[in-house]
């Protein structure tokens, strides 16, 4: 049998043979053409949109991208080939040789023999300027065309290399992949705003609600992925999560991916923080190893001196401390806070800058939270009179809270006792059976993976790490 | 820096040490330990839970399961360390030594020097029970405990895997992995019952819709990828879709799983039909070379003789007949069918069935449908009278429609004429962009995972090969 590549490239190679009578030339991509080492005449072809165009007296110099890199490939074509449809958009069909560039910019260049406009591109109309660097801000309203830009390109293609990465880090480490669910019956942290889901006006189911029960998008897949815990020891998710939030911050979405862990036999904080700084900096080495030019990109025209914040945090370890600590930093800090720190209330977001500024930019766990604050699964400390959980949030700079997570509760009684008091025995029955039946010690956490690539890349607004944002007033497509 | 392998198994060992005055025994997964080709009394501790217990005169023997593989781990030890707490269910941690065993079951056991009993399990309650194979429909009363069965860990096992296969296929074959958006404003096809999303109660946003637009869950992720792959050339999804279709049939969800891809430059369904082979055939040899315990369970006890059938669809070429000659074929059968089969009217299931029987039980390609049956984006091949469209199926032995696919209309004035008549022209503006702008022919497909799962391992009901299934009148947890 072929493998994918093999077959990939047989099937192109079949695809383009409109002309029995001539050898066909290999398609290749722009990638695998500039990632000739030493070209020599090689008959290819090469599809793609024309990024840029210049026309000399003899010579016509056309900059082809097929989004399967950032670079563009260089084809050198006699003036003759010269055309008003060879244009900035069009897409485009060149036959010729691969031979080395006298340039310095590129190591191969294309010698056209056969230049086939494909598709027009209506230039007045196209929203996306020949030799225009245009704000994000402004692409944004055009999200059917947004990739076709260099910045847009680079962030997914980042975006798709992180993904692998991620999914190839908990493989690797014996995870096993669950898909949880979208819709559910139960709001885990009965915190984030929901949203609720109904076949739309054009059905009639006899029931008044689909499932008969009222049914919400996720906001997390920590529950259901603590019972698949309870059968496969290490396991994570990676998918959509949704919060009907009235939010239009640079680090707020409706729907947006998280990156969810959940590890029995886990007994301690410090094993928690481990995998968690180890995902980080994996991830980030992996995509810094295979997209390179794409990181370049973004930190040299979108996010100067990101790089070296980067390699800061990437070359450190990362720091602890409590929530009592870090209430008590607040509290000696010169700054002004808009919220006044004390013991037992939020952080906020100016905090957490103020935090992670204090501790050199390095990346900082804040563990050990006040059991007011948060929810009902997390392990108590059972410490006093300053009541804590076992919980762990991990701030970075210019992003703030990246992952959140703890110990969860696994004693049945203690367990029992917080929902009994919360009036939640009965919903969470199912939960509490899995403390009936071979509890184990364990504990998980997720984190924001647009708000990872914004650390990354040291993008300012989610908007723009999202193929499709989703925010409060706008669903565009 | 450490690999993620290395360091968990840091975290591990580091987690394992209560007791500093002892070198700790390193921990390992059941699956690790199985793997130990000449075990030799390495001392290591193994956690998971109890799946069988056998007590004889003067040896006690556990086998200890963690979800790392099916096979589970068996434990010999002294009798003395019996207790009426080492039950099944119940979960452990045992330390001792890793020797070979005198049985022919296994290559190795643990002789073990201590025993300590994590969470106890109250069997009388527990659902599952000792030496008891529970039938599948039992088990979905139970979606939180069900994982735990030998057939659900082994099927979700398969699916952990061939979620990984996929997402190597899509990117050894250069394919950008794009999250196509869940909240959606448009409606792919006009097919299926739609979802509606809507703030729960609980907010209160000023204007009557959150994003000022009614919005749907999606039903697929294609017009977002045909807008990519005018970026990136190749580009694939992995994701959740739904449909609100009252159905309690074996072979639909209200939630579920699709891979979609979409490919440009592509101008022949032969070439993307060979994209859609290679998937499904490198995904399940990748599958079976992965986990083949997990997959015998299956072909042994669930589904005899899927075995055979699976390897029949392995080794043979997948067949090609057009609609209308798919329309004869039935046409001449002699069996009787519900639906008559006539040119131009939809494929029913026993439809399906007759022609993959017809076919030798290999899977069939079925092209070239009747426009008015199908979608306005796919590609008219401008045939007559009989008026057909690019578009494919894939029909397999016992799940029938397994992808879907075709060309998609990329010429402007087709699109537009297609738009109008429907009076879709204003709200597909965008799609129409995306043929005014470097327009180039492309295709794709979508590939119902569940389908593929259920295909692979011949589980007969699709709320069998899913965490947490979704359909009318249910939405456990």
């Amino acid at each position: 049998m072929f493998g994918a590549r093999c077959l990939l490239r047989a099937v192109r190679s079949c695809s383009s043979a409109p002309c029995p009578r001539h050898r066909p030339a290999a398609r290749v991509s722009v990638r695998g053409a500039l990632g000739v080492q030493s070209a020599n005449g090689e008959r290819v072809k090469v599809q793609g949109w024309i990024r840029s165009i210049r026309s000399q007296k003899e010579v016509l110099f056309l900059h082809v991208n097929d989004g399967s890199s950032l670079e563009s490939l260089q084809v050198v074509a006699d003036s003759s080939f010269d055309s008003r449809e060879l244009a900035f958009g069009s897409s485009v069909e060149v036959q010729g040789q691969l031979v080395k560039s006298p340039s310095k910019k590129q190591n191969v260049e294309l010698k056209a023999e056969k230049i086939e406009v494909v598709g027009n591109c209506d230039a007045k109309a196209f929203p996306v300027k020949y030799k225009e660097r245009h704000p994000l801000e402004y692409l944004r309203q055009y999200p059917h065309l947004r990739c076709r830009t260099n910045v847009l390109g680079s962030v997914l293609r980042v975006r798709s290399e992180a993904t692998a990465a991620i999914h190839s880090f908990f493989k690797d480490s014996g995870f096993v992949h669950i898909h949880t669910p979208v819709i559910t019956s139960n709001d885990c942290e009965g915190a984030g705003e929901l949203f609720q889901v109904e076949p739309s006006s054009k059905i009639t189911v006899p029931e008044e609600n689909f499932f008969n029960i009222p049914v919400f998008l996720t906001v997390s897949g920590q529950l259901h992925l603590e019972v698949m815990s309870g059968a496969f020891t290490q396991v994570f998710t990676f998918g959509p999560t949704f919060r009907a939030e009235n939010s239009q911050s640079r680090r707020h979405l409706a729907e947006f991916y998280m990156v969810e862990a959940e590890i029995s036999f886990l007994e301690s904080l410090q094993d928690l923080m481990q995998v968690m700084e180890s995902l980080f900096k994996t991830t980030a080495m992996t995509v810094l190893s295979n997209c390179p030019k794409d990181v370049e990109l973004c930190h040299k025209f979108i996010a100067p001196g990101q790089k070296d914040r980067l390699e800061h945090m990437l070359k450190n370890n990362f720091l602890v401390i409590s929530y009592t600590e870090a209430v008590e930093i607040l509290k000696q800090a010169s700054q002004n806070f808009t919220f006044t720190p004390e013991w037992g209330a939020d952080l906020h977001t100016e905090h957490e800058k103020y935090l992670v500024k204090h501790c050199g930019d390095i990346p900082v766990f804040v563990i050990n939270y006040p059991l007011a604050l948060k929810p009902f699964y997390m392990r108590d400390n059972e410490d006093g009179p300053q009541h804590t959980v076992a919980a762990v949030d991990l701030l970075v700079p210019g992003v703030g809270e990246l992952f959140g997570g703890s110990l969860r509760e696994e004693r049945y009684h203690f367990l029992e006792q917080r929902l009994a008091r919360l009036g939640l025995t009965e919903a969470y029955q199912w939960y509490l059976d899995l403390r009936r039946f071979g509890s184990v010690p364990h504990g998980g956490f997720g984190m924001g993976f647009e708000r990872y690539l914004q650390c990354i890349l040291g993008i300012d607004n989610i908007k723009d790490v999202i193929p499709f944002p989703r925010f409060t007033h706008s669903c565009l497509l």
